[in-house]
């Protein structure tokens, strides 16, 4: 038996590409990230009270996946993205029902001509991805600290970031600071494939941050930023 | 827009009722509870390597509840059910699109005949409860033991739970302590409405756990059950 979902929301975040995204949320706790209700959700009334937690779950779609469908086994990137294991077993993206769950800062709740805005933490989430529930984070039953993590125990190793004297000079404007936190937290996390890390690699990446195109290169455990360069959108 | 999710398992859980079914996972660590999977994800590869994990999330529908449709406020009981606050600062059960999610213990995988049965820590789920998804509980992103879980920051209060000389005359054969542990700690819990406590209640409640109809009365903060009949199925 099938059930219709529909959104409660969308999020509005610096990732504009399923590339360099974080791999779980936090780990850019400099992004600002919204979640823009719509429909009838779009009511003060339906978060009245939220601002008594510091955290929430997001529940989302990987809308970009869901045409791809899913198979019974994925690679995690964890696992050097050559070991096979049950997609129940893993947090993929391609997965049965393509719904995704992030626990995030609650920085606020705003409301503009109508519009109700949550401010959260860094999300894990591209720009404009389908929020299908917002709950209230409540340790004593969703804090776990002591279970088992399996292949996904440790966080992952954090790079260095260096800008060349181009990047920095390209990096100007009041929200300069801003930026060049985000691009630094993103990019500490070496977002290339799996199969690239641990080897020489002399590729030059792009990615699109913010209305920026971004080009770096990983000489492990660095990341340099080669050039920012403004989209016109 | 809408998008379609289909069910990958059920829940089997004694809870045959939504009255007295635990509020949070983990409150009725005793009860026996299985996920079976269902159509393509009925597979072994689909769960491989998920033992490597303590607990798992499971993703849900409260199906019971969907036709009934949602309110943006709710009354949540932990605050005595005549408060009313947002739908999304609250884990209520009606809700747009009536997801939930809880973290289980996840207690073993089998596999019988062709069917996958994964063994799971009491639930707070009813019987026959759609499985939307499930996701291994990963602690450093998962636990954040420090968030602040406003009017839900506490355990509720454990009642102590008595039986009767009839009820315990009831309670034979081979199962009989795991039943008395389960009943034990459901009815522990309080499960009574919130404008019932803290007042005088010398109403007989029944609810059905396993193939029981159970009677019981409440003297805070004392629960005696009455007697534990057995239901002809």
């Amino acid at each position: 038996m099938a059930y219709s979902i529909e959104p409660i929301g969308i999020v509005h975040s610096p990732y504009k590409e399923k590339f360099a995204v974080p791999r779980q949320p936090g780990l850019v706790p400099s992004a600002r990230c919204e979640v823009i209700l719509q429909g009838e959700a779009n009511s003060l009334e339906a978060v009245r009270g939220i601002e008594q937690f510091s955290h929430v779950w997001l529940l989302f779609l990987f809308d970009q996946n869901l045409k791809a469908g899913w198979r019974p086994t994925v690679r995690p990137p964890r696992l050097g993205g050559n070991e096979r294991i049950g997609v129940f077993a893993s947090r993929a993206t391609f997965r049965p029902n393509g719904i995704g769950m992030s626990a995030v800062k609650l920085k606020g709740v705003r409301h503009h001509n109508g519009q109700v805005i949550i401010d959260v933490g860094g999300t894990d989430l591209v720009d404009g991805t389908p929020i299908v529930d917002i709950k209230p984070y409540i340790p004593y039953s969703d804090s776990l600290p002591n279970a088992l993590g399996g292949f996904a125990s440790e966080q992952p190793p954090i790079f260095d970031v260096q800008f060349s004297e181009h990047a920095q000079q390209q990096l100007r404007g009041k929200q300069a600071d801003y930026h060049r936190a985000v691009i630094t937290e993103v990019l500490a996390q070496d977002p290339r494939p799996a199969y690239k890390k641990g080897k020489p690699d002399n590729k030059v990446y792009a990615v699109n941050l913010f209305n920026f195109n971004i080009h770096f290169m990983v000489t492990e455990p660095i990341v340099t930023v080669i050039s920012i360069d403004t989209i016109n959108q």
